[in-house]
């Protein structure tokens, strides 16, 4: 089934199942006011919307209504806990290339993640705000995962049951801020500020074939200003799994019911398929050219993110962002 | 007013309001649930739980309780945002000492912070869990400061009528999983587990002289094992306030009502007032006899913290918590 969130009912939205084809919607606050308490329920609540979600596909439930995504949040408006990882090796090899330095050999065995920002996530229409382009505003096409309780010290076989949901972010991040935070050796924030979730999330269930391993195995399409930008493929190059990634998180502690996990920027060791953020499209230039020749993003650059499947259909809706200028009140 | 939560009504406990010495409580419920909702109504809900408070000072509100902390969640039992800081630079200062490293002159305009969960909060009287001692157990006594709704870009000036409520925090950390974390480049993780707050939060005006631009001024005492670990003062040695704390965070991005941010943990240049963290104490063992004495925490220690008026009175009660052995299902 595919579940989104309107932007209607309070700070979490109100949850709504919505058809295969992204045309059809229906409240599902006879079962759950909001995705996150039905995250909460997921034992008892998955079944009862992905019943209502038949009905909606057959064509007998009621109240329907057309979907427009400009009325849509994010499935989750806002979240406990978002930890984004780095699973794509590609990508940090080149980045680290390209500044003469090595990949750390625990790096294809221990999964590089950090603690992100979920108090607040942008709606797949919102625009990305920013109070300076010196900020060297860039996205990041990714893909989410959505658990339900996760059990301190699971296994990566008992992670893969915990995965619910899966979606997209736009992992919104600041280069020119992140030099200097990692500097000072404690991560991102400033550098990481709100991102942006797919219009849907999907069971894997709904992804038949093209979730496998953990893994989801479809083309990432990423445009610019409406140019081509990039079609990454998300099954191939990554090297962790996302039970392996959950289970790197709860080492240490449970995760909640609602605990985005996030796969990191999807890069493949074939350049032919473009990239997924402008820091590896730069980072391509400079090994082949030099210095990198695409700029960051300016104010009123567009940003498209969408995911399709084999037959060319959106499987997640697309984020659709502009870039604009933020000045404090 | 003081308030805190019960461990009742589900995910977020049930709201109540305790009074001054801490020895009495009611439900708030007729006017929030939860804690949560009043921070996302503050300004309409704090005066009518201040009233609340007020009659359970004067004893004129019904069905009042006798507090007991062992019935008592963490005033947030979880949270949409945790941003932790080191805002102590002694303890910064000491740590580089001890490994022949410089401070970098901009940590003392620009504050050292980092993204921590907020998924979930333990009690104040849970325990804390770790499946190895290993790990390196250890506290950090901290005081936080939770914020209403905050606009991305604010002042200092501004963000000090943010600051709705204070407390306290031990922000368990993982000393054996912090180097290899930090050396990874993306900041904590795995080694900066569930933290637990103090059993009550208050808002400023009830500290009286104690809170004054935007810092606490009273001695953080610790315990390790009913023996004295330190009682250094958190009006001292505190490079940045919590507001310029909150607006650091706040630059790219928003708060949500419900953040809590953290001051690191209370170090003084005078060692003679303790330590709040073990790593400290070794710190200051190790600059004097070449090595540290103290080990970490191993299971069956018990910790508490405590911060104390200038009558002896405990201002937010005790954290106190015993570690013990995880093992997964």
């Amino acid at each position: 089934m595919k579940l989104a969130s309107l932007k209607e009912g309070g700070r979490d939205g109100t949850l709504i199942v919505v058809n295969r084809d992204l045309t059809l919607a229906v409240r599902a606050t006879g079962i759950a006011a909001t995705l996150q308490v039905a995250l909460e329920h997921w034992s008892n609540m998955a079944p009862r919307l992905n019943a209502l979600f038949e009905q909606l596909q057959s064509g007998t439930a009621g109240d329907s209504f057309v979907l427009e995504v400009d009325k849509l949040a994010s499935p989750l408006p806002r979240a406990y806990e978002f930890v984004d990882g780095s699973a794509y090796l590609p990508h940090v090899e080149r980045v680290r290339r390209a500044r003469g330095a090595e990949v750390p050999q625990s790096f294809y065995t221990d999964p590089l993640m950090y603690q992100a920002t979920s108090a607040g996530f942008l709606a797949p229409r919102d625009p990305i705000l920013a109070a300076s382009e010196d900020w060297g505003i860039d996205l990041e096409a990714e893909v989410i995962v959505v658990t339900d309780d996760v059990a301190m010290g699971v296994t990566p076989a008992q992670a893969a049951e915990h995965i619910q949901l899966i979606g997209l972010v736009n992992d919104v991040s600041l280069r020119g801020l992140i030099p200097g935070e990692l500097a000072k050796g404690f991560g991102f924030l400033q550098s990481k500020p709100r991102s942006a979730l797919s219009p849907v999330f999907v069971t894997p269930d709904e992804l038949g074939d093209a979730w496998k391993d953990s893994k989801l195995h479809l083309p990432m399409r990423t445009w610019i200003n409406e140019q081509w930008f990039g079609e990454a493929e998300t099954g191939v190059d990554m090297q962790f799994s996302f039970a392996e990634l959950v289970a790197h998180v709860a080492k240490t502690r449970p995760l909640s019911a609602g605990t985005l996990i996030g796969s990191g920027t999807i890069a493949n060791e074939d350049t032919a398929k473009g990239a997924s953020c402008l820091a590896e499209q730069r980072t391509v230039e400079t090994l082949r050219d030099g210095k990198p020749a695409t700029p960051f993003l300016k104010f009123g650059d567009r940003v498209k993110i969408e995911v399709t499947d084999a037959a060319g259909s959106s499987v997640f809706g697309a984020i659709d962002q502009v870039v604009k200028k933020y000045s404090p009140a």
